[in-house]
């Protein structure tokens, strides 16, 4: 999918909402453990609760990896279901790979070509040659981590590399590798008042931005310093959606809560675009 | 599998070695593609012959993950042939994870619960609450990257962070976390000088060395610089010794590389032991 459609697609439907697809079975309404496979199953009835509310869907490979064999059919089945259903939608494997080049080279085959994910997130911390492999592909997107929503990123992301953050330097040096117009970053939301210096480094990338639900971060403020002309924001919600109700009636729950937050970005779009 | 029982085999082997089970269908022999599962045909041929000369396996996840379902079950078949008939072998998991704490968690119970893996690599771009849950898993072990043999580990790795390379910031700031001592660290043999420094920081911990091989390190240097009481290093080789033939004796051809280098190990063990 192309940036362009991209964009398109979040004004037509007033959201730039991502949903986070982290099925855990400890988690989802008891009776679906009862079904052959209860993560697709699970999975399906949200895509289609909510697919008109969101531009994205983002499924974090670990909790299908936590299943094994079954969790990786599971992954499987629902980007299927997602590019066979809903081509429109923008898919997210959210896997925070990275690996020397040769070895990249594979995991951007197994995300954009084996499973076709429309993008993938990436870690920084092997640099240049073990994100280019992934820049490498048209029409997909690589995410790099820049700013966390963790605690964690205070351990390293925030420490002083001449004379500045070190997830400046991250998103600074990132801009001089081949085929950096395919890069997007993964800004939390937890520190809002950093996207207005992040801005000024990565004026026109799109951010895709955790912890506006469970961790806390404020969808006005996020705007506020991070949108640009393209919009420029993936604002993602988990488990604050997919986990609004483990009984019967999780699906509806689930798009009640989208749809909750789909209409404070319509506000946000009407603000920034009218 | 206790790092005692670990030391106890080197010293019983005369050997560190660490065998990298990468499996590019593109470089093994032809005639395997006709097998129902190639992957796993290839590595238990060079698991059976090799086994008796290195004390580590290390499947890195890309190349299973780039062949989607079949790979994830190809991997699965490795760890349990590996477990079930070598449990003397330490197992590395070499996927380079790491998210926010719940999801790392979801990667720990992957690795070590579900596939049984006595390790896994992680990454360290988002600090403490992404690595500690792999840590809380008792005689398992962490291996997280330092220092990487790749080109692009002079992007951020050897930036000075207040006032040194931020690889030794990471390793300074991984030791105080809970269960440290459950942490190893990936560092790059092409840079055997910075072992001496690095062994200052940590000088009990393993190392698991990767680029003697075809990425260029020496031996004797790494040894003589990184080399403990504990020998506290993995000497990984991975296309060096597995794609030593693409003929029918690949297995064979394989062996004679593993020897070559067990038999190298076997002098420096002597001159550091005797």
């Amino acid at each position: 999918m192309t940036t362009q459609e991209l964009i398109e697609q979040i004004h037509k439907k007033r959201s730039f909402l991502c949903i986070g697809l982290d099925v855990d079975l400890h988690k989802i309404p008891k009776y679906l453990l009862e079904e052959d496979d209860p993560i697709f199953t699970f999975n399906k009835a949200i895509i289609d609760s909510t697919h008109h509310l969101c531009v994205a869907y983002k499924p974090n490979t670990a909790f299908y990896e936590a299943y094994g064999l079954k969790g990786w059919k599971a992954l499987e089945k629902t980007i299927k279901y997602l590019n066979n259903n809903h081509p429109e939608i923008f898919t997210i494997a959210d896997a925070k790979r990275g690996d020397i080049g040769n070895t990249s080279s594979m995991y951007a085959k197994a995300f954009f070509e084996d499973l076709a994910f429309d993008s993938v997130t990436v870690a920084p911390y092997m640099g240049k040659d073990s994100v280019e492999p992934f820049l490498a592909f048209k029409d997909k997107h690589t995410i790099m981590l820049a700013l966390t929503s963790n605690q964690g990123a205070f351990d390293f992301q925030t420490k002083q590399v001449e004379g500045q953050e070190f997830y400046k330097q991250v998103l600074k040096t990132s801009k001089t590798w081949e085929n950096s117009q395919n890069l997007m970053y993964v800004v939390g939301a937890t520190k809002a008042e950093y996207l207005a210096e992040i801005r000024q480094i990565i004026p026109d990338s799109f951010l895709l931005v955790p912890g506006v639900g469970a961790q806390g971060g404020n969808l006005q403020e996020v705007c506020k310093y991070g949108m640009n002309k393209n919009v420029g924001l993936l604002i993602n919600s988990s488990r604050g959606i997919i986990y609004a109700s483990n009984q019967e009636n999780y699906a509806e729950a689930a798009a009640h809560k989208a749809e909750e937050l789909q209409q404070q970005m319509a506000i946000e779009l009407k603000r920034h675009f009218e």
